[in-house]
Order: C-alpha cells, then sequence, then structure tokens
C-alpha cells in the first residue's frame, strides 16, 4: 500500500520549538512511523512544485495524510479539488488536528469544520466509544496525553458515519477526536491530537491510530459506478 | 398529547434526602412540569398493579417516560415485553438516567447497556454537538450542573441514531448523554442527568431538555407497515 | 413559518407540455399547497434579479424548497455560496428532483451527487423504510406514481442521517428517494419524484411528503455554537 | 481466522430439491468456499449437542455464518444467549437470508425483523449503493440473480450502521440486503439472499460477498471496556 503524508511545513521552519521536537518535520515523523509499519511511504509539502502532488503522486497515492495549520489558504484551489475527486475517485484521506480547517477537508464535510480551541497545556483524555472499530486495535480504553492543545465542541462537522473517540480536556470541554466519513469511493478518518509545540506524534499510541487509520483508509478494488442514461433492464440483459 | 411517567419510587420511600428533594416522588416532580407545558399527563409506579401499565394506559400513552435505578429486576417480564411491543407500535420513550439498565431499554438496545459510574458530586458540563436537533430548542451551548453521579464511557450501546449531548465530568470521563434511537414505529431519547440525590429535574433546562425529547418522540401517524406473504405488483395494481 | 419556494422557471418558458402541467410554474403549485397547509409562503425564480434570493428574502425564510434541472450554472456562484452559508445558519432546505445537482446541494454534500436516469415513463413505487419518521405522517406503505423519470444507484450523496424512502422502478432500479441530512444548524431532505413532465406535484401523497419535509426541516430555536479561542473552566463560571 | 458456518439443516434432510442443490447442506457449500478462500472453517448444526456451539467451539470462533429458516424456535434460549454474548464480546457474526427471524439476531436487534416475502422466482438485483465499503471488494454495480424469494419492505431492523445493498424485485419490492450493525465489540453483517430452492450459495458474486463480510466482521484485537465504578482522575494518574 503506497502512503503520502502531507505536510504544510512551515512552522519547523519558522519556531525552534516545533523544529526541535521534530528535525524532520511532522511530515517526517509520520512518514517514518508508517514506514515501520510497512508501508510504502512518501512525503510531500506545501512549497514544493503543485504542493508535491502531481497527477503521477496522487495517482499512485492508496492514503494520504494531511496535516496544516497557518497556510491553508496557501493551498491552490484547483490542488485541493484534485485530491477531493481523488477522494471521491477512491483514495483515502487521513486528517490530522488542525487540518479540519484545510480545503480539502471542508469541501468534502460542507460545513465550516470550525470549533473552539486554546493552547493552555490541557491534559487530554481521548476515550474508545466504539470498541468494536479496527482504528483501535491495540489500544487500552483511553489515551492520555499530558499536554495538548484543547479543541471543543461544536466542532462543526456532518454527523459522522462512525464515532470512535472523544476527548475529556482539563478545562472544560469534550470533542469528537476520532470520526469517519465516507464520500463517493473514499474512505476519511479525522483524528484531533497533534499540535505542533508537542511531541504528540512521537507517542506510541497515537501513532497505532494513525497507523490503523490508513489500514482502515485504504480503498480495497470496490466497484466504480457508473452514472448518467440508461436502457431499461430489458435491454441490459435477454434472459 | 398523552404522557405517562414511569417511576420506580423506591428511593423516595427509603432515603430521606431524596424524600427531600423530591417530595412527590421523581415522577411526581416530571410530571408536574411536563404539565405545566401541556401535555395531558399521568403518573405510574412499580408497586401499583401490573406497575400501573395496564393495557389500557399503555394504549393510552403516546409517549412514556422512565425511571427506575435499584428494582430493575423487579419489574415483571411479561410487562417489559409488552412495553417494548407498544414502543415497536409508535409509543415514544424518554429513558432517564439509571434506566439505561432498565429490562425495556436493554432489550430495545440489544447490548448490555454498561457503563462507568462514581458518587463524588463532580461537576457536569452537559455539552451540545447536534445544534440542529428540536431537543435542543432554548438551550445554550452547554447545560452545568454543579454536582452529579458520573456516567462514564464506554456506554454499551448501539451507534445512535443521531448524538445530541455528550458530557464532560471533572473527574475525567466522557460520555454520550443525550441519544436517539428508532425502533419500528417507535422513537426512543436517552437522557443521562437525575441521580436520585441531587435536585437535577428542579433544573430549567434539563426540565426543557425532557419536555422537547417528549415533543420529539411522539409518533404522528406515521404508516403501519404490514408482513408476510405477498402477491407480485401485477395482482395488486392492474398494470 | 416562512418557505420560499424557489423554481429555475425555464421549462415551463420553453415547453408546452410542461406549460401545461404547471400553468403557474412548478413552484407556483408548490407554493399554492404549502400556502394550503398553513405556511406563509413566497416564490423566487432564475431570472428575477439576486435570483429572488436576496439577504431579506433569505433572513426571512424559514425554509427554503429548491427546484432546478437545466440552468444549474447559471445560479451565480456568491448567491450559492450565500444560500449554503444560511442553511448552517438553521435555515431549512428542501431539495427536489435534479436539485440533486444543483450547486447549493453539491456544496453541502461534498460529493459528485451523481446518479443513472432515464426517460422512459417506468411505473415508480416509493417505499416507506423508515415509518416512524415524521416525514411518512398520513402515507400508507409507498407512493405509486404511474409514470415518472427512473433515477438509479449509484446515487453519489454522503450516507444520508436518515433514510426514509427507497424507490423501485419498472425498468430495474432502486434509488434512495427520500433522505435527511444535518448539516450546522440547518435540516435538509432531499425528495427524489418531480420530473417536469409528469404532473408528479399535483398528487395529494407527494404534496403531503413536501409539506411534511417543510414542517420537519424547520429550525426551532436551537443554540448557536460559538467558535474560537476560549478560557479554561475555572475562569468561566467561579461556581 | 476461524470461522464457523451454523446451519438448521432441515430443509436438506426433508425436501428433495434442496438436497439436490446442496448434497452436502447449505452449511457445507459455504464451509467449502470459505475454506477456499484461507478461513480455518468448521461447521456447526441444529441437531448436534448444544447445537454443535459448545463454550469451546464459540470461543475459538471468530467469526460465525448463521443460517435457519423453518426451526428458530427449536434454537434452545440459553445457547441463544450465550452466542448474543459472545458477538457482545467480540465475535463476527454473518446473517444470511431466513436468519432475519433468527432468535440470535432477533436478540441483537431489538426489533420483530419483519418483513415482506414471496416465494414466486422473482429476478432479483442487488445494487450496491455504498461503493467504498470492503465488502463489495471485487463486485460490479450490481449482482443478478435470476430467480429468488423476494423480500419486501418494510424490514423491521434498527437503522443499520451502514447500508451497502438494496435489492430490486420483478414483482415490485426493494429491499435493505446488506446491512452493518455494530453490537459492543461484535460486528454483525447481514445479507439478504440465499432461499434454499435456489442455487443462489453456488453463485460466485454471492460467495464473494460473504467471504468479503466474514473478513469485515472479524474483530481485531480491540479494547476490552471495563464497567462499573470508578475513581477520578487525581487518583488514578499522579496529576
Amino acid at each position: 500500500m503506497k502512503v503520502t503524508v502531507w505536510n504544510e511545513n512551515r512552522h519547523e521552519k519558522q519556531n525552534e520549538t516545533v523544529a526541535g521536537i521534530y528535525p524532520n518535520g511532522i511530515h517526517g515523523t509520520i512518514a517514518a512511523f508508517l514506514h515501520e509499519s510497512g508501508f510504502d511511504t512518501r512525503t510531500a509539502t506545501l512549497d514544493e512544485p503543485e504542493h508535491g502532488l502531481t497527477d503521477d503522486v496522487l495517482a499512485e497515492t492508496d492514503v494520504l495524510v494531511w496535516w496544516g495549520h497557518k497556510a491553508h489558504e496557501e493551498v491552490k484551489d484547483d490542488i485541493a479539488e484534485k485530491v477531493k475527486q481523488r477522494v471521491l475517485d477512491g483514495m483515502g484521506l487521513v486528517v490530522l488536528h488542525s487540518a479540519h480547517f484545510s480545503k480539502v477537508f471542508k469541501k468534502l464535510m460542507g460545513t465550516s469544520c470550525d470549533l473552539k480551541w486554546r493552547e493552555a497545556d490541557d491534559r487530554e483524555r481521548i476515550w474508545v466509544v466504539d470498541p468494536s472499530h479496527p482504528i483501535t486495535e491495540g489500544l487500552g480504553e483511553f489515551i492520555e496525553l499530558e499536554k495538548e492543545e484543547m479543541y471543543g465542541e461544536h466542532f462543526d462537522i456532518p454527523a459522522p458515519d462512525e464515532l470512535i473517540f472523544v476527548s475529556w480536556f482539563e478545562g472544560g470541554e469534550v470533542f469528537r477526536s476520532g470520526a469517519t466519513f465516507k464520500r463517493g469511493k473514499g474512505k476519511i478518518f479525522y483524528f484531533r491530537p497533534g499540535h505542533e509545540t508537542y511531541p504528540t506524534y512521537h507517542n506510541k499510541e497515537i501513532q497505532r491510530v494513525i497507523t490503523n487509520g490508513v489500514n482502515w483508509a485504504a480503498n480495497r478494488n470496490t466497484p466504480s459506478p457508473t452514472y448518467g442514461n440508461r436502457k431499461p433492464l430489458e435491454n441490459i440483459s435477454d434472459k
């Protein structure tokens, strides 16, 4: 399975704290643990030509992982649209943390995708609410992160097809932290944690969830619907 | 609309604290504010003949509100089954707090309906996660209860048809506090708050939610499906 | 409740058959039966300034009914966007027949909204699959239309929040004909029938469904979420 | 992965037509193609001691396939209850055709599971309505069966977590033919076709769906929730 990890890669260049936590970039860290799990993994970033997302790269990508935050608006509209179409055609999409506000996710959801937030070192507990879901494979009942940015409800998304995780935050909020959506032939997994100033993507349980999410999101040769004008049954098959 | 409020009515007889908070019983308090909202309201309790749920009472009930806790096992199987059938036939059901473990709710859900709990005066914040839902009419973004019993995930229910509220608890837990389910022609609303030692059902916002829930759960003359052997189309209507 | 019925209103001007069936336009027929049901109803059409959807009109509209077919592309992008925002803010939306391809519906769904179709006088049977839903009030088990345009699966929409009707077509297809979606504070009902060359909107059962749909889609004073930076609990309420 | 195929195995003993189509029983045919797909497969039938479903067998079963029709009532209550509990604990369940009326499925659904039916050699077209779902792997847009028993809506089940297939029948009906449900840690797939007098389980596409369903239903080491009384966060981890 071929996985492309896309990252804005700006905080890492501009902020020493972030660069210290992720010396190879957030994409580098994520690509490394996905590679160790056996995926054929590459990376792509905002400042590459076509943001690293050429037609060839997208055509060869089974699952795209997306991290962005401060430069959503710099993603070109035609590329965002192309990524969306590729999802509808069956590419899996794992949307991380502040990518809730990415053009691609907002186009696919049809809502504002807005939320509450706070950068105050809140303790976070990510509770499993669907213990049948393969994305929870290998986990305990919850994941605890000592410090993270808070995201709070209301999270303006469509009701998810599946709700897997709900987060508790020390400061008084809850958040639907892990949710799946299907759009066309594409499967989408949103997973909340991962503010750039915390070492969240080095956490083994978080890595496990993202790895499980990539596995889940991959399309496995499902049918390609056809659309448009159709003859009635009698003309299709002479049985 | 005719509403029947059912209550186990045992804590009120055995515990002075509870009797002090609910001198007319939990059912009395709930029936009173529903009556004020314009519903034709009656009550029924465990120790009445047939638990107060005769065929006539059930036939005349549009929405049944259910509170129970320590005596779930004393509810007779045939009456629990009769109530379940009446829900499938279109009676609305509002399931409160510890009634998550009632025979009727468990039969309708098909799961254990188990959960975590703690009696430790946790502060609770009940967050609205579906601000389009009529059950949230007249509310703000959350309801805060200074002290309540904690209920925590995993709550072993089927994925709700609609998730409306998620609770935050001071001690570190979250809970899917307001959820709807449809079974047959019946609409079911589960709402978490209401431990007997707290004055929760005197809270105006909680009353609003229960009132909205009763309104939502009422069936409004929807079709009665028929089942069994059927002739093909050509014999039904002359093509 | 204030309802605005929007119609492209082109077929009626250009095609005698359509003009014969709907001498006051499809919007005129729909507005008339909604008015009879007690709604405060107005109409708006494509060729009016701002397509008849000024800020004032939208602000005063509780539920918008939308019919369009051949001129989706003539709807201005900024107006489609404005309508979408108004839905997220709580305006109900009833999307009829070929409006599956309208800009507003596609923006809200995030998918292609494509489907199969055939104009061949197929008999259609619209089966109720959710007999608990208020949109089915007053109906029987199915609605039969002697002749209609066929729409067939796959219908490229997100999994609906609720699936209410499934259509059977004589020529061999099925279609998810009645489905609800919630986006932000807005409630959306898609209902399939209504090709312009058939008298479908004169059918009393179809009128009943659309009337029920308008009633269901209206937002009833639900909470307005706030978004952005938040202080922790301790700073919000000094309890 | 270990799969147990359970069959009532009565029609095969009493009806020559059925015995001719399934000389090794319906269970034999299903077990054979699942074995060929690489599963470790065994069978169990009604007339064996404990219906072939001893504690050991259930403990070792990852996915149980269930076919029953005329002898649902002969399945002992305690065994049906034990199977249900095992599903809640994570055993996958694939429910075929007339097993919609099995004790196990009805207990897990909480509804009557009733439907319409006709034995009249209707042509059936099973349309894919969710082309992202792994259960559709390797299929085309629909499966056509020349002759089958008709099942028609309303099918009295809870709204499925996922709706994958909808059937069209020649005689005028539709049916939600492929649907998934999650209960506890268990995943359930209901798949409609397979009346005993037709060679449906010899059809390669039907075999593909059942094989995909078994793969999908298997639980993969997801968390085991704990329930009951809990201490608050401060006592669990030193804040």
